[in-house]
């Protein structure tokens, strides 16, 4: 099953902020539709929002074809839905390069996207696969966050990926998923994504993931990225920091697993990304809130990153 | 306003599962329902459960006056409702002590416990703001975790209090509550609490902590102790330590407010606590979960304990 995909003239999703109460897919036939599902997180992930920025365009190009400004402004506002992963907005600029050729060109390019991240998908799996076993022993006890599977991909996903590789393998020791408050990315997809594959696993509380890792639970922790900086810097769902702080002091690799469509080397370091705050809402109905949805995991944190073409070793040295 | 107290022959507490939406009383007639309100967390933090350990001591000794053996029973019942704050079985051992001078003795002895947090409060208040000036600034921003206001205590709070005293004094430059999932009592409660008092905060998810220090919106940590041990490990609400690790890499002080009554020699570190786990229907309703309610604090990471009769510098390298 794809998350995301182009069917018969449309972009279909699978709507993510139903789960896991109910599987329902969305029909997307504009472009204000699917920047709402956009930023209400119905489609999120960082290499699903590339393809979701690069089907958005082209359903713009069929739409608005006769109409260039239009088609300029549809395109900027999806470039733009959310601000934080890379993928989005370079997804929807690599589809937009075609629009001189005609919608169907753009249309061509989206579903060259989409097919780059599935067997991106399948590249990591393996590699990382191999990483953490050398890294954490033969059967690795895992924590992961936030959710990197099929749902955040097209198909089979990023660090969750891995994780299913290491139990087709025979060889996964356990799985830890936080939750990932306040939108339970961990606890709602992650969770269901596991059962789905028929994986054993345990949910925590974000907090308890550092006390998890001191207490001996825990041989290393596997997650994704929004952003991978020149310098190494991670930027991933908040939460991301402090589990890269609790695998420091226990003393455990911390492994991060995203396409190359993820790393930016535009963007120098952590602090030069827009981190999207999401108000209030999300968090509590009685006051004021703080919401950084992402956070900077610094590279020194980072013992290696998986791609979809490279393993790179912070912890050696190596930068993106 | 008190958190718990004596009224009329039963014990009366204000539902903490019920706020912020409600403000209701319950009255405790039986050593069952006392339990069952400790074991709820409508009644919650380490003084409070001092506190309430001790009046249902009492209430057990005016109800089972004639059966010595059901009045043991009860008392070992009480002790054991919850195992990780120590001032739960303290209060209790320390009431049930005066068991054969009889239930009036008892009582009293559980009154003077009550009265000994008040003052506790009062006492940590000053000497906690006057140390939290010294460390972070003339205006410190603040951030805490769970509650430990009045709530958590009797009246004020240990860490909350500190808050509170700041904020009198006019120079508290803000304070963000991390929410503390599962149960939310820094959302739910310490927001009540905060904004009873008038006092400006944000709330954030808990993983947001060590972020929000590294982007330095935060001078310094501030919150309670649920058992602080022998060598300065503290043992508290799970998430503490990741806050402490957070304040650690931003250099940032970590102050710990405690009654003196938390203070446990006879634990010699964290690794000699018994940690609660309250089970997976607190976090998840799709999966199996670790859910340990406290973590464990290395003395390491802790700059400073503030109890009603001293600071402890673990910094300059003072034990309790």
């Amino acid at each position: 099953m794809r998350t995301i995909d182009w069917v018969d003239g449309a972009v279909e999703i699978i709507d993510q902020t139903a789960l896991p109460g109910e599987l329902r897919i969305l029909r997307l036939e504009t472009v204000p539709g699917l920047i709402a599902a956009i930023q209400s997180l119905a489609v999120r992930g960082a290499p699903a929002l590339g393809v979701a920025g690069a089907f958005g365009v082209a359903l713009a190009a069929r739409l608005h074809a006769g109409d260039p400004d239009e088609l300029a402004t549809a395109v900027d506002r999806i470039e733009h839905a959310r601000p934080t992963a890379v993928n989005l907005a370079r997804g929807a600029r690599r589809a937009a390069a075609l629009l001189p050729r005609g919608a169907d060109a753009v249309l061509a390019e989206a579903c060259a996207i989409r097919d780059e991240e599935v067997a991106a998908s399948e590249a990591m799996a393996a590699r990382g696969a191999d990483l953490l076993v050398e890294l954490c022993g033969a059967r690795p006890r895992l924590l992961t966050h936030c959710n990197t599977g099929g749902l955040a991909a097209v198909v089979l996903g990023t660090a969750l990926g891995v994780v299913r590789e290491l139990h087709e393998r025979h060889v996964l020791g356990g799985v830890i998923a936080s939750e990932t408050r306040p939108l339970l990315q961990g606890a709602r997809l992650t969770s269901w994504e596991l059962s789905r594959w028929g994986i054993e696993h345990r949910v925590a509380v974000d907090s308890a993931g550092p006390f998890l890792m001191a207490r001996g639970e825990v041989d290393g922790v596997v997650l994704g990225a929004d952003r991978i900086c020149a310098n190494g810097d991670v930027v991933n769902k908040i939460g991301t920091y402090a589990h890269a702080l609790g695998a420091r002091r226990a003393g455990l690799p911390f492994v991060v697993v995203a396409p190359e469509s993820t790393v930016d080397l535009e963007t120098p370091d952590g602090a030069a990304v827009p981190i999207e705050d999401r108000g209030a809402a999300e968090i509590t109905a009685w006051s004021a809130a703080a919401n950084p949805a992402f956070d900077i995991t610094p590279h020194d944190l980072v013992t290696a990153i998986v791609t979809d073409r490279r393993v790179i070793r912070l912890d050696r040295g190596d930068r993106p």
